[in-house]
């Protein structure tokens, strides 16, 4: 990929995409590739703490939701500006927010308008191997883990993405994370950039 | 939700809407919840007799696209006003429409835009639930049901869903409406207003 | 459909889109139906001649993004401008284009704005018919098949589909062709035309 442009990783729960961005950091720093990781979250609550002291997560979570997509759109500005110091960028975000209140777009169109992404990245596991992954996850105090939800979140996700790809022109890319395959998903991603 | 917000609720044939949404009236009204329901093409008929003295939602189908988009945009407007009185306007419309000429979203870009909802709820029931629904339905005069043809539906209407959400920033909730489980549906949909 | 419209013909390789539009122009011409057949990425070519003396498809897949997005913007432009003659214009493309860089909308935004389709349509096959297809292609020189790819290809289409139906209003309509059927399936389309 041309320096400059912007490559947004997403993936859900126990994907495995935290596993491949660590992989991708390594091997890129390994062989010199000059990328820069941005977690698109912890712009938010950046911006959020400049603009009102907002300190963390939760709290963003529990402003009203024009706040919240104000401080999408100024993330994605910022994000967007770093593409001028002539590097490639990374954003590891979401493409679907699975909520009580229902599917969220981790990217929509107030935030693709100006984050202007040159690709998007699913990473994805087979829908077993995510319920293996999750329901061992201690750390996160999930609710009861279903089949039939994680083949449905795999489903959105691939729609929101294709709206993503229709509204940009930019490609969909589905890497394939199966266990113990994180360097050659990482190296599979690196390829594109 | 806050008061002067727009949800969507929708649902294919057999899915069990209209059932939901009487058991959601019914329940807002006992608990004293303030809702308005308002169905989409209701609107767009009071519209169109207002413009041209068309009567009826057959003679609308049968007049060119753009005229029936013009309605559409107009019947949004007049909802989207009604967020101004303070209450909870639910939009009883359809997420796709299934035609001999294909697949209609039932939420364009120019009613989306005009309507700005906050929350669009698609309702659903397991496929094999709506075939034995739409079997029995003999008021609608269906043509031959087939199995194939409702996973497709659910399938188009979340695709279109997906698509609603990344153009609003609006979250998509499935609401599940098995046999005999209406009031736990409305009761669901109440907890998200 | 009225004449002075665009009908979009698209389908994945196997799913018979050429047979099924060469039957489509046989049948329009002996019955004197006035339909024109467009192919989307011929009008890129021969805009990129015009341009910038660029011949062939390779060339052009070759370029900047931005320079083939301009191109493809052109040749919707371009396409848009036939319908002023009065004729039905169906326009042969691609719905998504699989590439190892990822799954491209072949109906992006930016085309989609200029073009203002009235109709998408899919050409769909079984994925066991579109593998048997796809296995006895010799001339294409294609990669394994899997059937996985095949569902995921279909799926994906159908997402960028209901994204360019909420986008422009215009129906999605699926016209099954399995094997030997390929007169009724152009047949099916002459009806929507």
């Amino acid at each position: 990929m041309v320096k400059g442009r912007v490559a947004v990783i997403t993936g859900i729960p126990g994907a495995g995409k935290s596993t491949v961005l660590n992989e991708l950091k390594r091997i890129a720093g390994k062989i010199g590739k000059g990328i820069r990781v941005v977690n698109f979250g912890t712009e938010m609550v950046k911006i959020a703490e400049q603009k009102s002291g907002v300190l963390h997560r939760d709290e963003i979570r529990h402003k009203p939701i024009p706040f919240q997509n104000q401080l999408q759109t100024e993330a994605a500005k910022e994000i967007a500006k770093m593409t001028g110091e002539g590097s490639i960028v990374i954003v590891d975000t979401h493409m679907m927010v699975r909520t009580e209140s229902g599917y969220w777009a981790g990217l929509p169109s107030h935030v693709i308008t100006e984050l202007k992404p040159d690709l998007f990245i699913l990473i994805e596991a087979d829908p077993e191997e995510i319920f293996k992954r999750r329901s061992t996850d201690k750390t996160r105090m999930r609710d009861k883990v279903l089949m039939s939800d994680i083949r449905e979140e795999i489903e959105f996700s691939r729609a929101f993405a294709a709206t993503c790809g229709t509204l940009t022109g930019a490609p969909v890319k589905i890497v394939r994370n199966p266990a113990g395959r994180q360097v050659e998903a990482a190296e599979e991603i690196l390829k594109l950039l």
